[in-house]
């Protein structure tokens, strides 16, 4: 199987780019990038360095149809809805990793993107890549829209409790904290290390596009509608994010012991999610320092009986289970080989 | 004036140092310590070097009487209640760094600290010395109990909106970001830079003390009753607070501009109270970065109509307003000087 | 005394406006920016949020003249040049930070800077701004040249060395860490956190420029020749510079007692130099950390008896003794006020 | 082959434990911990957590012996020479993470490490187990001591130099720059986050221990003496080491290509080496940000005509190339399999 990156110049490019070069199952024979075409990949990449030869290459529909059989599109929101289309009717599997497809309604996109979106029809056509809760469908379809990195922790966080519990539906609050590689490999005044080192930034306390993709998510997993209250903070790491989740449950008679077991019988075979609420040593909850690198999602939690809200937390590496890992296992999924290949990085201790 | 610090080896017992010996209006004549008496302050405080040829002395009740006329005791939590009577009996003026007088009702102290209190009749007599909502007793007190970091931000944060406003008090969500000289300077392997590097550790998702201390202000303060859900994160910084505070309004016919009146009724003449919500600017809201080494309280915040959410952002530097610097404030009051003497540090940028 | 900033939106610039708006003795009262004429100055520099309402004005020749007799150029090398003369000529005093005017002899532009000086005949006007060794002509002068920071650290730890001891003058080894607000307060990928973030970067292994400036100071001083092998790194910190100075001595019969002689001769009566070779403490010898924010130049030593080699390092903060904090105790000499006025800032433990 | 680690909860522990979960020719089934045993190893190395179910066991001589064929000591200095005789002559191969076998003249243990050898007839019978170097006597012996992390990167960037030019022996100046995790996992004031992030610590500034283990390998490999002149300074980074050597040339008709020809010489088919001078990209010379969790040593330099100085920088990861990844790399060569086998990790973009 041949696969291709267009977009490969950016932190999820360069993520896909590594993980799929040492891929048992599939060959990269193409990396796309508009700005940087001609040059070596380990120019921009340095960790590539005497890893590959590969040179990124123009964005030409007939290369990348002549030389792939699946590309993953990692270009910016709103110019993946240029691509797709066309590489998808010319029989390519593809998985997009931009926000373009991943909302059903297409009047989200003016509400919590700002543009009309050019293909409403594909909307319907476009999995969403979430495997653990949405698995069988990723397995049959070529068209997977990957989902966004604070959507995926706090979707993982949330869904099974509001299917299982009865909460407080319209008062979840989602507490993010997210690294600086979120902001992508783009040079900008309030992303250089003097500006950004040490920050504790509420660059979104309110209106965050992940908002809707959670919602969505929700209902299709659980039937049940919920309003999210999402802020997103800024704090000073590379990689990661860390989604604080409080529930206020409406009944007050549940026990840990219950919260675990939903997670479990939900969770409990996933080779991705690790379920963390230790009672010794020094990381007794997820936290994304230990997940850098890795494609886990940890999930551990606390119950404040006290105000009968449960605090359940959820870590990832943003550009792994938040972005390129996820990407990879969707892609695994598709073409029926083992859903771990190329994943079973376990991270460092200390990072 | 004569004053002094029982337990200067610490971060906070640093900080008054530091602020004392360039203050105005006072004489910093004694700085305690058990662990270093008759080394010099500069040993344990590089940046004192220089400075000052002071030296840790012992904590002997009879050096710090006839040395001092008010004393600042900034030692662990659980001592304070050892010395504070005896100070107090022989007529010092007393202001308490620790929690150890802080809350009113002595069952509290055994229900969040685990204690028994030892002197529970004193608890009635110390005044809470955050001076934007209790300037006046302060003024005449003589024993201040000087308010928790944690406290403090999050108290400036909700008090006018819960006491303005008609919120859901039972659903009051405060997601707290701190930095790592609140642990204070103590060696444990949590704390090793290897492993505290980039973290986002949720150290305190339920339980933490500062909770019964931001309930009891409020009530005081607004004569509702509130539960507060707080969730406290250790992050990558040295010093600084962000406590991000979602509040529920039960009513939706809000605007921006009634939030921003009631601040400014509050605060408008505040010296230590910075309002900001900036449309133009790399720090459009408080950040904890921006406050380093001063003692102001930034306090800005985001309206969500849809969810009908407030989100009030309240940045300090912990060791300053969140400690040193509102005890000096505190002192400043008690001695009728200018309340801001000694305080008027701007802050650095970058930082 | 009313003075101004040329160049106020850079860091260097912002600090220069700090530290004026402070300073008991003269009144800031002109700020100009090309590029945010018009904005309010805390907007750029949000620490002086509720400090000042001025705004940057534009550069215009008039308008400095009508309202300053003192200004501080704050511009890129480069540029200073085209305003320096006109500044002069008209009267104003001028404190340039830029390395337009360090350089004594015009051809080291060419060599060091790639340009033809434009006034070389005003390079032997300019005096050199490092007070700790050239005092004297800065009181009589009215056109300060402002060091470069790299060379302040490593000039002051080497010239008295040099001076009094027989080393090797040919291989004189310095090796600089430096801070990322270096750089300035601009966007480039290079500088963006992701990519700055825990770096040990070399991005002057060799041919930095302060090292003309270095080795002219040192001659001037010692009035022997000795050239500078300099290496420069960026390291994860904001502010900061250390100068790890390794000098080669060709007797072997010299102890520390001599060499703490030697500085203690130079800088005893000093008041922004601390020399620093302690037994105890956390802090035994300069580092840049406990500098931040002050205008102290920290220097300590240690003599390798093996190879002959003593090894001097000293700590500044890059924005104030290597720049803006510099600048100001040149005023203040050229004033005839307290030299430390503005200046006295002890720095913070921890930070 | 059945492997084991002594000394497991250590940095260096954890990491081998990783490396030889994953190896693909050897079993781990032996993990030993005086102070952990019995414990879960994922609770002191949570990076593990869901991949192992080993716990430490006792240090206890039977067992290993019982249960392995192979056997790393990653334990303190001074302890390795209790337990690496008996260990020995059992029979089993042993690699050997401390210091205490890395030199050959006894005496160097009472000038450089403060204490008598124990067992200074096995000094000669250790093979240094540095594979770019000493390849060939690795591949025959039984019992490997691995080098020092600062002694890797140093050794590999100065011997095919001084081997190949006539260079100033006796000025060679070593700037080391090493992350946190280099003290450590151990508690103490020194490295607690608050102290230890954004400094600039010289703390070996002469003296340090691995000098004596660079000349010896230096007068090894080049059978020329040499004195190096270490300075090692601590820097804001967990993970790293960049060696900064500053080598004075007693020729000045060198070119740049003549130090490309002997490092291609040298190292050229070097599996864990790359040479790095690049004219374009963000990351033209070693960084060891980039080398993060990697086996790699990145060698590159500058040469400055001016004062014949020949600037190499060598950048590991301390914990990989400089201790557990080195030491993998050794019992590859020592059992025959591929070298690489269980090192291919490329390392991040960001990190």
């Amino acid at each position: 199987m041949n696969v291709g990156v267009i977009g490969g110049s950016g932190y999820v490019g360069g993520e896909l780019v590594r993980l799929l070069l040492f891929h048992p199952d599939v060959t990269l024979n193409y990396v796309g990038s508009r700005q940087y075409a001609g040059e070596f990949v380990y120019r921009i990449h340095p960790n590539l360095r005497g890893l590959t030869k590969l040179t990124f290459e123009k964005v030409d529909f007939k290369i990348i149809t002549d030389k792939t059989d699946l590309v993953f599109t990692a270009v910016p929101h709103g110019s993946a809805m240029d691509i797709v289309p066309d590489l998808l009717s010319s029989g390519l599997k593809v998985i997009d990793l931009s926000a373009d497809y991943r909302l059903k309604n297409p009047d989200d996109y003016i509400v919590w993107y700002g543009f009309e979106h050019k293909n409403p029809n594909l909307l319907e056509k476009s999995v969403y890549g979430l495997p653990e809760l949405f698995r069988d469908e990723i397995r049959k379809s070529n068209f997977i829209t990957n989902p966004g990195c604070t959507a995926t922790a706090t979707s993982l966080a949330l869904a099974p409790i509001i299917k299982a519990f009865d909460v407080d539906a319209s008062k979840i609050v989602v507490d993010v904290k997210i690294g600086s590689s979120g902001s992508g490999f783009n040079a900008n005044l309030m992303s250089i290390h003097s500006e950004r080192t040490h920050v504790v930034r509420a660059y979104k306390p309110i209106g965050h596009r992940h908002t809707a993709e959670v919602e969505q998510i929700i209902k299709t997993y659980s039937t049940k509608n919920a309003k999210i209250s999402m802020s997103v903070h800024a704090v000073d790491m590379v990689r990661g994010i860390l989604s604080t989740n409080h529930i206020f449950l409406n009944s007050d008679n549940i026990t840990q012991a219950d919260v675990w077991k939903i997670y479990r019988n939900v969770y409990g075979n996933e080779p991705f999610i690790r379920l963390i609420a230790d009672k010794k040593g020094l990381y007794r909850l997820p936290d994304p320092k230990i997940v850098t690198g890795t494609n886990y999602c940890d999930i551990g939690f606390a119950y404040d009986k006290r105000t009968n809200r449960l605090v359940v937390l959820a870590a990832i590496d943003n550009l792994m289970k938040g972005a390129a890992g996820q990407a990879i296992q969707n892609m695994n999924i598709m073409l029926g080989v083992s859903e771990t290949a190329g994943l079973l990085f376990s991270g460092f201790h200390p990072i």
